[in-house]
């Protein structure tokens, strides 16, 4: 393992994120804020850091082989997240190092828990950096998803190669450099699209590039303390539903739809499974709310579908606090939390081609009991997937259940409550952001333990990750010869 | 399908449950009470309804085939739960038939959930009936999980007939009448020992006869309101975790055991990995008590191992309110709901084995992520097991979980908050007994409305049944000829 070449990646990322840093600087130019000194200083030390490990490092070898692109893309998430905490710890407002790091690793992993009680006391520089680190998260994992993990073989993802048509499939091995242009131009057009469209509701600029920002990313940060409620926009929050959705959904579904294929949206099993979990979720918090809380049907709806699309998106926003919500309605986004959005998205959680294909198994098992001679091969898509990827699928679902529960048992153990616990691993571990009781949409994670949160830090960057780039690290048969 | 031979069948069930009514007869001679009226004539229909159906059901077809036996059993729960419940119902003390039906379902699936808020005004030959229930339910259990499952195929039992030597493997398919004979020898005989001893530490007969009857059958059912707490006798509580944990473990190696081969026992995996799962949460849960509760080691410890024993056996007995805990002991106690104890054993649960083959399998994925050409195949106790049983082990726990979650949420739709929810479909499906805060071990099932309460019903017989067993007659292809 070259040790200089992943250096040397790295440094590309820091000169990257450097870069990334002066956007902020325009917004502190325009709002006339002192902050522009802690961003300033901060983009110099990420790029005089990035340089520096260019510069030194000169690798030998320049081809990066399997095992050095997990370590490359582990590593690379923790390092960004220590760099861009630097301007909220230069400036002061994160006082805590464990906090800034918490808050910015909640960024780029677009989960977006957050650690600060009052956001609005924020200057606008470092809550349009804290929002564009989402969005920078947002495009790293759809490249991770889409462009590096096929390439590494890893769980699950191996379908995805073999399923997925359009720019992946044909081009990835002889260019990434291309898919990551195809990628990137569909994610920045959607997210003009969407920064128009809040601005003809009314938003101002600054508010509708913040909040377009997370929502592509699924991120949920805000720059309000009640996040979109704040607003009390009804087109806003429509305009974000759809985005919302849009986000979750595989990205080269957006592609394909770009270059006319509008039939091939409606034949991707894992959107239509997707859209049929959004839908149906809906139709059953509208019910609750309807039932418990004597809200009128439509004002029922529409809260209902605002959170059933946060929260299964993993984006995180909130229109009330569904906290005080009856009990049906709380476990039922507790249960979305784990679902999460479409493989290839920027959605956490398990994602759901994982979740409709262990529902085929668990069909496939019961009519084999029937039928013990029967040999029927699962397919999607009308191709017969293979039973190692199967396997590894159901793998991945068991493993995230049980970091779960070790995360909720370790919480407990500090003394937080058990529907606190269990919410807060799940909002974590699937880059939802909020969860419930204590860290409910109207709480923040700030008085959790500074052990708890760092917790919580591995548990995003776990989800984050796919769990097994992260796992495998930890193997000592990973790291011989 | 023959309809009169399945009849049959359950026609002489009926005459053997008949038959056992008679035994509470005595207790209600010896401590004159008016009961024997109730019993009698519950003895009467249950012999006079069984009868009539050998009488009637002359069958032209003598042999069971496969889809017979799953529709035998499951029915044979379900209508043995019907007239076991005719004592209480006949005598009054358990008015409506939802509460009666579900106190006799509890007994049968050998869970010890109970909706009678004050036992110990029930007279003594009713709650011996209660008691026995649990015990003919036990060994109804070891037969059909040692004897009947491995010959009907279902899901990840065929491990069982390939791993399990001793008196299954070679003599099951020529002659179950004599497996069932050396498993009911084991079954009395270890039933009478623990009789012996609960005496000998100054219990009467009564109370240790009860106590035993439902330890051995890890049920639960206590002739007391505060359970084995009422007793406060270290020395009775120490009989009742060494039996509580010799009834979790597979009857076959008890069976071993008696022949001598005393070495097997700490050669079997599965039996290993429950001792260790049984230290592990006690040590955890003892500190955990010490640290939270200021209670001094001795007491912890004491409290600690019953408990525990109490849960992951899945007997649910226990000796103080562990619903007043701190978080993270009922925490762990939930999750040992899940585990539960060894395939073969009176325990529910999700069963040692299967946890202990899925860590086995994770721990491969891994080792396959890191050498991709490495072909591993799974071992136990020397031999692999093979890959469509993995996946069957992992199905099952993929299904537990999702009945699960499905549980939860129709409980929580009738209003009851989430802990309850959680831990009261938790302590059903695992045939544990209590859970917590409103089911917990100082509550009862009493309060729950009538659709909650068939719900669990339910739930019960699906973790009894080793789920696919019920599953199964839900599918339209097993009926089709």
């Amino acid at each position: 393992m070259s040790l200089t070449l992943i250096a040397r990646v790295q440094g590309f990322l820091l000169l990257f994120l450097g870069g990334a840093m002066c956007f902020p600087l325009a917004v502190a130019a325009v709002y006339r804020e002192a902050a522009w000194q802690a961003m300033l200083l901060a983009a110099a030390l990420t790029i005089g850091a990035g340089g520096g490990c260019v510069f030194i490092c000169q690798p030998t070898e320049k081809q990066i082989s399997q095992r050095e692109g997990f370590v490359i893309v582990a590593i690379g998430w923790i390092i960004a997240s220590l760099f861009g905490s630097l301007p909220f710890l230069l400036h002061g407002c994160i006082a805590s190092f464990t906090d800034a790091y918490f808050e910015t690793v909640s960024g780029f992993t677009t989960t977006g828990a957050t650690v600060i009680s009052y956001v609005e006391s924020l200057p606008r520089t470092l809550l349009f950096w804290r929002s564009m680190i989402q969005w920078l998260g947002g495009i790293g994992i759809i490249l991770f998803s889409i462009a590096i993990l096929p390439m590494l073989g890893i769980g699950g993802m191996q379908l995805y190669k073999a399923e997925v048509p359009g720019p992946v499939i044909e081009k990835i091995k002889p260019r990434i450099a291309e898919t990551a242009r195809s990628l990137w131009k569909v994610y920045i057009l959607l997210t003009l699209a969407q920064t128009l469209l809040l601005m003809l509701c009314g938003m101002d600029v600054y508010d509708a590039l913040c909040h377009t920002f997370t929502t592509m990313a699924t991120g949920g940060f805000s720059t309000r303390n009640k996040s979109v409620e704040a607003f009390s926009n009804p087109w806003a929050e429509l305009v974000i539903i759809v985005f919302m959705v849009a986000a979750g959904t595989n990205f080269t579904l957006h592609y394909r739809l770009l270059h006319g294929k509008v039939t091939s949206l409606f034949r991707d099993k894992e959107f239509l499974f997707y859209l049929g979990v959004l839908c149906a979720a809906t139709i059953l918090l509208t019910g609750s709310l309807c039932t418990a809380s004597c809200e009128d049907i439509l004002r029922s709806l529409r809260l209902a579908s605002f959170q059933v699309a946060s929260i299964m998106t993993t984006t995180g926003y909130s229109t009330c606090n569904f906290d005080s919500w009856p009990w049906f309605a709380k476990f039922l986004l507790l249960v979305l939390m784990f679902i999460g959005g479409c493989a290839g998205s920027t959605g956490g959680g398990m994602k759901c081609i994982r979740i409709y294909l262990l529902l085929k198994q668990i069909y496939r098992e019961l009519f084999c009991m029937v039928h013990p001679n029967a040999v029927v091969a699962l397919k999607l898509g009308g191709k017969p997937v293979p039973e190692n990827v199967l396997r590894s699928l159901t793998h991945f679902i068991i493993v995230y259940l049980v970091i779960f529960v070790v995360g909720a048992a370790v919480l407990s153990w500090c003394g937080i409550d058990l529907v606190t616990a269990l919410s807060a691993v799940a909002a974590t571990l699937g880059n939802v952001g909020p969860g419930l009781a204590r860290v409910g949409p109207y709480e923040t994670f700030a008085w959790i333990s500074v052990p708890g949160k760092w917790l919580l830090v591995v548990l995003m960057l776990l989800g984050r990750l796919e769990l097994f780039t992260l796992l495998l690290l930890l193997l000592p048969a990973f790291w011989k010869k």
